[in-house]
């Protein structure tokens, strides 16, 4: 018997069989604002979910560990049960959204590094920005599993970049969530898909993210639609 | 000829006839939620001059390089020029504050080490919370220069635990500011009073600082007068 366990902004977790195992559904919702903009967008959850399949098989390959299990469905997938760490590891290639009007940034300035930032994960606090000493303080995670978490932040930073390139999008931001397997053994989570990164396209510099969704710019499936033809695209060209 | 060059919250800058030296002139006047608060009150002036003259006097003795030169009368103090580094050192000791409503966390709780965080100097950004690689990326000081300025923040909240505990004081948070002399040189600089910390009564707990003003607990200046006592009896015995 199959149990719904947490229902997210966009996905909910059910129980599987395998008490190790979570299934993970994608829905067609999307939310700005911390929740007080939420729309219902039909084909959403499956092209978010073909994205993160395509996105973690990719840095499965390379690497990185995850919860990722399979693909089960258009719009599900099976993942290792874990213990999320609640903070969000945002990092930017180039200054948009909330950086740019909390410093007073022109969007689109490039950093020299990657800026890295944590928020910590809680809806009634209204997911705050921390930085490492508050974090430590209130005991979230240790120092070497902070340090852990941004090797690999900076690992799929540096695969995705050029992935993207390849598709002709600008990897702008991204967000990023870890969590602890039983044994605590700390793995890649949650999804990757244009709802928690920022894609400019690289010629026209397009919004092809849920900024479109954000600022109101139009249709946002057929843009994540084709996202995924993209990547698909250059993950077909590798694999020949 | 004496020209006012900077007008603070609580501070007037004038030049004097040595180019490398300024006339700090501490006004009665108190605000607070980033100035929408804001009032006149009688001695804050004079009440804070004389307990940053101890401080800092107290803090270079002990080794820490200042802008302070010496206080100049009840109300004027006379400081190296220097170019102030746009960022508020905040070292907290026990949760209070804006640290407290931020994370949920209660007010009074000790940290095993102190936190810290920096805010970045804009009046028309609202001050906003930063961290060290958003610093970085916005070219606001050196990796060194923020190691450095850390490590004198260290020294200062070891040096003022143990004096504040003497005139039964706890010290709960401060923020402390540097500036960078002609030669680059980084100096603690701003003040040290009641206005930049949090002291609770380590007897009763009570607010002995500008949370009596931003909270509506009472008239500040026979607080501050307090704490300026206790200070002096604490100094004029260690002189002994």
């Amino acid at each position: 018997m199959s149990e719904l366990i947490y229902t997210g902004k966009a996905k909910q977790m059910w129980t599987t069989e395998d008490e190790d195992v979570l299934r993970v559904v994608y829905m067609d919702q999307a939310t700005a604002l911390n929740g007080k903009k939420k729309d219902q967008i039909k084909g959403k959850g499956q092209v978010n979910n073909q994205i993160s399949t395509l996105i973690f098989n990719y840095l499965k390959a390379k690497g990185i560990p995850t919860h990722f299990i399979k693909k089960l469905s258009e719009t599900e997938e099976l993942v290792k049960k874990v213990t999320i760490v609640p903070l969000e590891f945002v990092t930017r290639n180039i200054a948009a959204g909330h950086f740019a009007s909390r410093f007073g940034v022109k969007e689109g300035t490039p950093f020299k590094q990657p800026v890295e930032e944590t928020y910590y994960k809680s809806d009634e606090l209204d997911d705050p920005f921390m930085n490492e000493s508050q974090a430590l303080a209130l005991g979230i995670a240790t120092k070497a599993e902070l340090d852990y978490m941004w090797e690999l932040s900076r690992k799929v930073d540096q695969l995705l970049i050029p992935l993207f390139a390849k598709a002709n999008l600008q990897l702008v931001d991204f967000k990023l969530e870890f969590g602890r397997l039983a044994d605590g053994t700390i793995v890649l989570a949650d999804e990757f898909s244009p709802d928690n990164c920022r894609l400019w396209d690289l010629t026209t510099k397009a919004h092809m993210d849920k900024d479109v969704y954000r600022r109101d710019l139009g249709d946002l499936t057929p843009v994540y639609e084709e996202v995924l033809t993209r990547l698909e695209e250059v993950l077909a060209k590798e694999a020949n």
